[in-house]
């Protein structure tokens, strides 16, 4: 299984547990958790990085040649604000990949389908990978892809919520259908849930507050690591289906002196 | 985390998934996935080993040092035939070791509380550590904890099912009130599912037709074992609660030109 | 769909809705929600019946000519306790019918399966009715259906959580199998719940706290009633199954002017 | 409560029980089915409709009079499609309402969010009263909100697929956002599914699959007409919420004897 790897644009990945920064106490335990997480690729959101005083910002804290920085537009309100976010950072030597987040109301912060549409529009036209935050809309997945779109990351509940993949049906047919990794984003709150999006058939899973607000957040970067990569397997190793009746783990000959 | 063991009687696991035998398509590969799970627990149905040509048995096919070879009762139909398969086994030379299984109907498998806690009354009173496969009754649950069971084994779902854990209610009540150790035991049907059981606090995890079925047993074997230490990690670790409302990953503060 | 009735013991019945009369807020509008309710069995907690002073009592406020009084054990700890209420019951008038309740644990009040079988044996060999409440365990069933009880009473969740059916795996089978009502008792907080129980093929569900702690109980008991009645007649028209993939309700053959 | 009315656009409805005419055996059997269902809004795919030969037609099945046509563009694939459509019936006599319908993948027929936006925004500058069928999206739902829609109609699940509310964290939010009516739509496959989704707030439901191809459907129809009316009521009457603990419905004084 050791060419099992992940393709987003043109960069591989070994893992497939992507990490989110916010929320951490401290840089310190925010380093400490990506390393423990083994993740490849580390997404920032552009209104929290000093692009002037790079010396003292947390990118420091992230060792960039192992790991993909991938800014997101946390924040953005509609397209506009998102696309001028990604300009800002590319301009400022972030490289052209971006997380597109566009979250018109602050209460649950769930994706404009429109807006982030409009936004990856324009960035893809503009030269950047885009991987855009959505709903779990099949429809809408098929039209990002077709634009151009690097991945599809649709929600498996609303930010922070830690209630796991509530998007099952949706989720079970963006998968079916996707031509482009499907990285499953948002309300994944237990090892567990990860390693669900996993089985099902997902690419890839992005975790940030139940990692960062964890009691010991290095060693639940570790554990959604290792469900992240035990859900993969088992995936690859054929899952069964599930059955109505029973079925004996042991076959029912009869006991010993019959 | 090196000293959390998990305790059964007077033996103590690092390993916390334990494994059955049935179904697998030989003896060698069930040698293979026992190995690739790391396990140290391996039940065996009585019914099927053959006490009197044990060189040809699949017995030899597991480590007995480094594993505790668990028999099972499977195929008692009530506790009287419980009681005969536990003696008959321990006389021919097993350890006095039983998973107390007693399921009078063949279609769905599942468990006789009353024949259940009859025969491990008697079982407990001739000496054998008991570890019954119940439903996940609480008040059941301690009536065999007061009787002296090493365990209990209450179901996730029915023997073979693969569905998951669907006795959430009783299964979070009855780890809430048990002094022994709660093995969560049959219906886990992928690793999420073993993950998830660990999360809630389950002391162990027993699996067996969902490896034994898979298209690869070996490496579906591995995932659940890294399923089970992400799930028991995580619990450790101290999961965060679900939330109704978003809690934004990355702090608003407000765009970065406001 | 008139001659479907309910039958238990030797009595039969037009409405399939139980209820409870506990934490109502007044005799007043406990009578009233009855009313709307259509019940036509109603079970009342013996320690609450103040035998020696019956014209005080809120079973005057109870219409015992059309509705059948169902007193049950509740509080009861072990099977001598519910005995003795059952018994006291008797001797004072009430009908040798009984709602048998044992629940050791104040906490979760959820049944004694050990202790409820024993007092059930005791109860029907003195010539009471028994419908014993039970956790959703289809053995036990079995057993108290040849002891003889005149229903099962399996519950869907822990008495007053409002959580409605968490027991559908089991629910299920126990409904397959059994040869005497099946009663639905305990955590159903909405109609829906209602609805799905007799969707499923349950015979009748009782329902108390989510009506007499409700805004407005009469409204909600006239609610409940309504769920039951499609909960039933939807279970004898035919339900569909369920499908992965769509099914257009219109016909797809293309457009009007293709 | 006889005050409770829906109010769409300009008109008021008794019912809030919406009814589909796809796949009926019979177009008699639809007719009893729209009465025994009591609804006062129906929706006629204009494909199926012959609208130079109006007296063959199932129109004539409906009374008119005290019921809303509501047609619909089931079958068209992007926007184009379903403005063509829906002017097309206008043209031929139907009254200005429309239920929009744009699903490019026949496999499943989710909608589509880009091209409903886009074909509402023509209807109802068109003068159309636009009630679209969407995916549970709220932000999609604020947008077709304020761009005049008279409704939003959030699926349950893909339709036909009779697995009932698996949208629900998203619906709630929905709910509690929306300003014009919420009318749930595909996916209710059981009346229970109907009592979950007015128990939660929703203004209407629209059933069509789980009545036309139950094994009665006239019976099925009234079956969610008592469902609709019970989970209406129940959310006026103010449903209680869930628990984790056990709530005894009657006191815990103790025993009689004590």
């Amino acid at each position: 299984m050791h060419s099992d790897v992940l393709t987003i644009g043109d960069r591989t990945f070994q893992s497939r547990l992507l990490l989110g920064t916010g929320k951490f106490a401290s840089n310190d335990i925010m380093r400490q958790s990506i390393e423990a997480s083994n993740t490849e690729v580390v997404t920032v959101a552009l209104r929290r990085v000093d692009l002037d005083a790079p010396q003292d910002d947390m990118l420091n804290h992230i060792n960039g040649d192992s790991i993909l920085l991938l800014p997101n537009t946390a924040g953005a309100r509609d397209a506009d604000e998102a696309v001028r976010l990604a300009r800002f950072a590319r301009n400022a030597g972030c490289p052209s990949w971006v997380k597109l987040e566009v979250t018109p109301d602050p209460r649950y912060l769930l994706p404009d389908p429109l807006e982030t549409y409009k936004a990856a529009k324009v960035l893809i036209a503009d030269g950047f990978h885009v991987l855009p935050y959505i709903n779990a809309d099949p429809v809408l997945c098929k039209h990002l892809e077709e634009l151009g779109c690097a991945t599809v990351m649709p929600l498996g509940s609303p930010i922070g919520s830690n209630k796991g993949i509530k998007t099952r049906e949706n989720l079970r047919i963006i998968i079916e259908q996707a031509q482009v990794p499907v990285v499953v984003d948002a309300g994944l709150g237990a090892p567990s849930h990860a390693a669900e999006a996993m089985e099902m058939g997902a690419d890839a899973v992005l975790v940030n507050t139940a990692i960062a607000v964890a009691r010991h957040p290095v060693a639940m970067a570790r554990a959604f690591a290792k469900a992240t990569e035990a859900g993969r397997e088992a995936f690859l190793a054929g899952l069964g289906g599930s059955s109505d009746i029973a079925n004996a783990s042991s076959p029912l000959k009869g006991l010993m002196w019959e």
